[in-house]
């Protein structure tokens, strides 16, 4: 690790002068002023992802939910807790040169969140939830016309069938990348140190091995940079 | 600190022999393999209160589900994720002298829990989401015939009429007492050091002044070992 620090500080900084934002950990949904809806990120991936973009010399704005995690040295931390919070987060340090959307955003919220906590009434019937979708901001971000940075990088945490998922949401939101893993139980990926991913782009997909998370965001920093450098060039 | 380490050490353990089992932290109930429900409660005051149990010389088993702080030294940590596990630790954990209920046990869990990651569908619905009444932990070893805790002690975190509501849920549960706090977000309790008590019991209501949790469990584990002193006398 002290070996790690000195190269990356020594190192080149071809993100020098970039300005990226990064997305990490979940988002809660609240449900009453006691319950929430949550997801089991850890936001160890998005944190390792942001350290690595600041070893090479990125500035970072990291929009992280309430991960388990602390943030990593050298970002600037815009802390939020539901997806509308960090929608508003992104938009707001937009523009970017490259934006990597790794948090684990909840896809609903809850429609009829109570500011009183709910009680049971007897009748051993749960009080009905109702549910709206949330903004979609790896889809709007990518859709974005001038403000759009660069390059739009998405995650995808898949139980089944995880390529052909990713494929599909790589269409669908109009990213440019997608970095897709299997979060299934059995794999302890979610919360764990390890991570292996398929990353899809327009060429296709590469399968990367299984890997210690900071070296899947190491990878992934040094790939984000020759995609920044290259599109400079083009 | 370490004051408070050697007064304990050398202090009175008027529960020595005795068998106490403390539920702590939150419950997690599956939506499907990433998401689930859950509630903002650190097991800051539970754990405190199996703590101070320790100290007095009691023999704990701690039923713990995912909280943010660690189970206390010298205790038998039984961990769990959902009410339902919770109920059968607290089940197989008994007989004991007296049973304190800190843990916020989710009211509801979800009946049609995905096995695969639920999938946004396109048309801007959530999948909709069936509730079933959990197990009420509390009511039932309350409603235990001999193998009854000569003491059950209930929690009630509330966000408004605090104490009414906690005279009800003690009347309701058949527990002996109650410890109700106010919860609301404004009060800085869930999730925070400090925590202001009532203590209902079958004379009627006792207000503590606001306290570090530590102290609060001080207090409790104290009156526990009077109240069990008292019922073996009477």
């Amino acid at each position: 690790a002290i070996l790690a620090a000195i190269a990356a500080a020594l190192g080149p900084k071809p993100l020098s002068g970039r300005h990226v934002i990064v997305t990490s950990g979940p988002t809660h949904e609240p449900i009453d002023p006691v319950r929430y809806i949550a997801n089991r990120s850890s936001g160890a991936q998005g944190t390792a992802i942001a350290a690595a973009l600041v070893d090479l010399g990125a500035s970072v704005s990291f929009v992280t939910g309430p991960a388990s995690v602390p943030p990593p040295p050298g970002v600037r931390v815009l802390p939020v807790e539901t997806a509308a919070q960090m929608r508003a987060a992104v938009m707001e340090a937009l523009p970017a040169d490259a934006a990597v959307m790794a948090a684990a955003v909840a896809d609903w919220r809850v429609e009829n969140a109570a500011a009183q906590k709910m009680k049971k009434d007897g009748s051993g019937r749960a009080p009905a939830l109702s549910f709206a979708q949330n903004p979609d901001i790896l889809a709007e971000v990518a859709g974005l016309g001038a403000d759009r940075p660069r390059l739009v990088v998405g995650f995808a945490a898949e139980t089944e069938k995880v390529e052909e998922h990713a494929r599909d949401k790589r269409a669908r939101k109009g990213c440019d990348w997608i970095v897709a893993n299997d979060v299934s139980p059995a794999t302890g990926i979610m919360g764990g140190a390890e991570n292996a991913v398929i990353v899809i782009d327009a060429d296709g997909a590469e399968t990367w091995p299984r890997l210690p998370k900071d070296e899947v965001a190491r990878r992934l920093a040094q790939r984000i940079a020759r995609a920044l450098a290259w599109k400079e060039d083009a």
